[in-house]
């Protein structure tokens, strides 16, 4: 594609080692055949956008269709619409066919591989973007724009596993390790499946802080467990941390489930799976079927992010915030009103 | 129970620090209204009676009932048995009520805590056993005694996770680490579910000699992994072993079950179970129902543990040489024949 068919577009990003963000101009493809052009309304920060590279962030985006490709089916102008982490996938694989794009070897992210056309994907924290349309999720009427972009990622990340390892069923008892972005979310959700959420810390004086900004039904210090009680436990923790007070937490046949994904190995007490025929197992986003399922999900069940809505030239504070864990529960910047294009 | 109602018994079991088994008189109860007393004509012996206390060893016991109490509705005189792990739970729970007794937290087995009378139940090492009805499976017709004792305890170990993580599914593709007593019949097991076994290893010595007598589809060794091929891998190695070779030959989903049991913690690999949302899996026995459709499979497969019949006395060595690994696949006591009640 030659520079002269590039629309050009405009958005903050960090281009040296500092990691400090400021305004850039790049460009956007122009709309191919299947393609749609979203204006950026909100876009989510989350910690992938302090881990990733540091110039194309932004992967949860909500925005209004401002142009359609000639062969667009889902979307008219002015519809809205939602863009999460991934923007390709190679559509013939396994993965593919089982609606978990987010497995598919040739996957394509937001800030990562170079898209099908040679050009790396900006992020939200820009005034556009392109995306086939097969990428881009309806969203629903009544969901609000501005509190939800973390759907699409904090969002799927919590409601695919619970679906998966069958945690969704009313009257499960789930632990909640990590109360974040993702773990917050997980407590909404479980309470919409009629599950009963413990939260599990090792701070005290953190979970009195927590218990008056979410109703929850339980919290458990490590003192406090309770041997052999729990179904499931979503773990978003990123640090290295133990796991075997977790594992004693779980009832026979109960689920580990790790979000946090901390780089170093942790030790695992293989014993102690045997005994109970417990499972400890990773999860990642879910599909594009799914995750359309969990934006409908939420807007049926009144589901909302807890977030702190922000200015764009307030972003790097608030990466240094998000770094400290200093934030209830999530950031979103508000685009559209704040980022200036001159 | 007074003295007066015990019956004499004879076996052979190890009453000091040495380690060495030999012939010793002891006493069973009487029989119950819901027992069942088997004359043993066959003892497995398993890796469990090496670490379980010493002095109550056998827990893979086939023989005929010689006597029944007056409530017995399963078995008459001459029928053939077999006694597995565990002789008692508490019929109550949660886990006896979904078939799951071996994971009841008051389950009774051979040799360790007291039976519900306060007794010790003593293994199949010996003449004759005392069981009620309800932990004695029923003996397929043609399923051979001598060389199937070992399905009661390495059979259903490998038959219960198989089934349970649904890897029984024609064309599945699943990966052995450990081929003993456990590894070589969930090699047989996974043949008749028509899915392809491929054993993994680290010594290609091993794997020539393994090769010769036990026909599988592939071998490989850690040089030539398969990244992403493997739909489940069924680990039985007891040492300490990294995680992270194994996961990596998973699929997407994919599910490794442990069931060695290292004492030691293993490294776990978080980030790699996250990005595939695969599992790492303890599996222990399955309950009574399950142990009873897999004698019936075993049966109507033909399947049979490849096994070395030997003579009582012989029982030390036989020890020694299964703590070396030395066996293809599982010692088999030939107690009916062998064993000297003088």
């Amino acid at each position: 594609m030659s520079k002269s068919q590039e629309v050009e577009a405009f958005g903050w990003a960090c281009r040296d080692p500092s990691g400090v963000l400021s305004p850039f101009k790049f460009s956007r493809r122009t709309i191919g055949d299947q393609d749609v052009r979203l204006k950026v309304l909100y876009s989510g920060i989350c910690r992938g956008d302090i881990m990733m590279s540091k110039d194309y962030r932004g992967r949860e985006i909500v925005g209004v269709v401002t142009e359609v490709g000639k062969k667009v089916q889902k979307f008219k102008v002015g519809d809205k619409g939602g863009v999460g982490c991934f923007v390709g996938s190679c559509r013939k694989c396994e993965s593919c066919a089982n609606n978990l794009e987010s497995h598919c070897p040739d996957q394509m992210s937001i800030g990562t591989p170079p898209y099908i056309d040679g050009m790396i994907i900006h992020g939200g924290f820009s005034d556009h973007i392109v995306t086939d349309e097969h990428f881009v999720f309806r969203w629903p009427d009544n969901l609000p724009l501005d509190s939800n972009a973390s759907l699409l990622s904090a969002g799927i990340t919590m409601y695919s596993p619970l679906k998966y390892f069958g945690l969704d069923k009313p009257g499960m008892h789930i632990g909640m390790v990590g109360l974040g972005g993702h773990g917050h979310l997980a407590v909404k959700i479980v309470k919409i499946f009629e599950g009963k959420v413990t939260v599990i810390s090792t701070s005290l004086k953190r979970m009195r802080k927590l218990l008056k900004v979410l109703v929850l039904t339980h919290f458990w210090s490590v003192v406090q467990i309770a041997l052999d009680t729990l179904d499931g436990i979503i773990d978003t923790v990123p640090a290295v941390h133990p796991l075997q007070p977790l594992i004693d937490l779980l009832k026979t046949h109960g689920k580990l489930v790790m979000r946090g994904g901390p780089l170093e190995p942790l030790n695992l007490p293989v014993c102690s799976l045997i005994l109970g025929r417990k499972i400890v197992a990773g999860t990642d986003l879910g599909g594009l079927k799914e995750t359309q399922e969990m934006l409908d999900f939420a807007a049926k069940h009144n589901i909302t992010t807890d977030v702190e809505v922000i200015p764009i030239d307030y972003v790097n504070t608030a990466m240094e915030r998000l770094e400290k864990g200093d934030v209830r529960y999530r950031f979103v910047l508000d685009v559209a009103n704040t980022l200036k294009t001159t």
